[in-house]
């Protein structure tokens, strides 16, 4: 709906520029890689944005790489590249990556013993990562109706055995997950606390936005009073995976997402170009307020716009 | 427990005093009233805590006026005042100062619109407490059961005549209950955003400790980037109805709680005497820790040793 907003009267007064068929091309020519965001770019909710698929063949026919990173954890990759085929595009589960397989990455290289657990507020994308990583997950689906019994001499029990919770957007959030994730960041002695991101709020159905992984992730700071490992977006954790994949200077790689506080600043910190769409949850009211500091490099309506602009431009000729 | 470890060598290292028998009587005859926090020096979970009720009846046969100021918002004054009474405690209603009255008389000195509804993220205390000062509470143990359906084209509906959402400790907190709150502050212009307290756990059970009001207060700080106005203890919101009470300044009041950051915090910024007592959340680690900046006046293990050392000094004669 954003896109359709006429910009051109706010335009001026934002100090990143709109993005025009020559600065298109200009792109286009100097980058070798697009990052893209899924929620609000690709896709809102179940709903492919429209001009998305073409947009993307057009990309893949000029040989740029693709790839897609998404703060959404309640998909693993195998779960995302299912996705895309039910919207019809063509992608692979290496081509994503998702914070739920950030997670299990950042256990991974950093040695995480086997032998320990590791409780999940969050669902099934997790669960799955954590289990092709090799680690034991708890919690997440499984703990969806569980109660609990505020009793004299009922003492809740946790597992000592969990050495790291991992915190994403949990839609069957209930006091359990809360106490349970609570007791083991509190009482575990080194119990990392990891949170696969913090979105305030995520477009979980395509007429609004619902509570995101920021939700529950705050809710386990204001019990623990401990601040979580960040391994999504804006944290860079997962670009040295991308590196070793493409060998591509971050200079020669453009991140486009609908986000300022992940997306665009992600993308800043890794070097990377970047481009906002309007097309999720970011307005021309937000990208040009005065309590925001976070400007893109260009901004559109939505990601067919560069396909559209391109065109534009090669039309001059 | 707490108060059964023998602090005599970690007692030096503290730059605030153990009660002893002298600093007993000195602070007996320069108080008045003294405050008292619940949950960790009345009680645990809903075991009385030993010697409780014989140092109450000691104060009261000295003439001190006694108040019980609580964050704990789960029940009204009434229920408060019936739980003493199942305790075998004789303590009038107004006596009592919990954070679910601090949530509704927040409303009423501001003048709330009694046309405009409340939503409670919260249980039965806050919502008898708004229904007694005239207000309509929405949600909290009515919202229990909900169920979110994240289904395209069905939109998650909320009422636009919430002026205030009231967040405190909810153990039936869900999915529902974060998106409804969310959407009110996120949606209803100038909607207000109040926490009774942000504690962030508490003795729910005598045995352990839960995730308190600070858990819920912060997961909608989460979704919604905003902060709360806190109506609980550390904010001297309530102490303006104390004073009207009593007519005794602040300074001849002592506040004796468990919590450095809520109960010692509240007493030192009303201006009152203070006095922590370790049979709740805080042991003595926690007192002389490095990252620690709130000393009260004075510490003690519990309640009932200010009953025990004033008679020592009594005997001294």
């Amino acid at each position: 709906m954003d896109g359709e907003i006429p910009i051109s009267t706010i335009d001026k007064e934002l100090s990143c520029p709109r993005l025009n068929p020559k600065s298109t091309a200009d792109l286009l020519y100097s980058v070798d890689a697009f990052l893209f965001d899924c929620d609000g770019v690709i896709w809102k909710g179940d709903a492919l944005i429209d001009g998305v698929s073409e947009t993307l063949d057009a990309l893949r026919a000029m040989d740029k790489k693709l790839v897609f990173v998404t703060n959404n954890s309640t998909k693993s990759r195998r779960q995302y590249a299912e996705k895309f085929h039910s919207l019809g595009i063509s992608v692979t589960e290496d081509e994503i990556f998702s914070s739920s397989f950030a997670a299990a990455m950042y256990l991974k290289v950093n040695h995480y013993p086997k032998e320990k657990k590791v409780y999940v507020i969050g669902e099934e994308g997790i669960l799955e990562e954590l289990e092709l990583a090799g680690f034991t997950g708890l919690g997440g689906p499984e703990d969806w109706k569980r109660t609990v019994h505020l009793k004299p001499n009922n003492l809740f029990e946790h597992d000592k055995h969990v050495g790291a919770v991992v915190v994403g957007l949990d839609q069957y959030i209930n006091f359990y997950k809360l106490q349970y994730a609570t007791l083991c960041i509190r009482e575990n002695p080194g119990c990392l606390f990891i949170a696969t991101n913090r979105d305030a709020v995520g477009h979980l159905t395509d007429l609004q936005e619902w509570p995101g992984a920021g939700c529950m992730v705050s809710a386990i700071c204001g019990s623990t009073q401990k601040e979580p490992i960040v391994v999504g977006k804006p944290s860079t954790f997962l670009m040295e995976f991308l590196l070793k994949k493409f060998n591509i200077p971050t200079s020669r790689m453009c991140m486009v997402g609908d986000r300022l506080d992940t997306d665009i600043l992600f993308g800043q910190n890794a070097g990377c170009r970047t481009l906002l769409v309007l097309s999720g949850v970011t307005n021309l009211r937000d990208l040009g307020h005065s309590s925001n500091h976070i400007l893109p490099e260009y901004y559109t309506g939505k990601l067919s716009d560069v396909f559209g602009l391109f065109n534009e431009y090669m039309d001059t000729f």
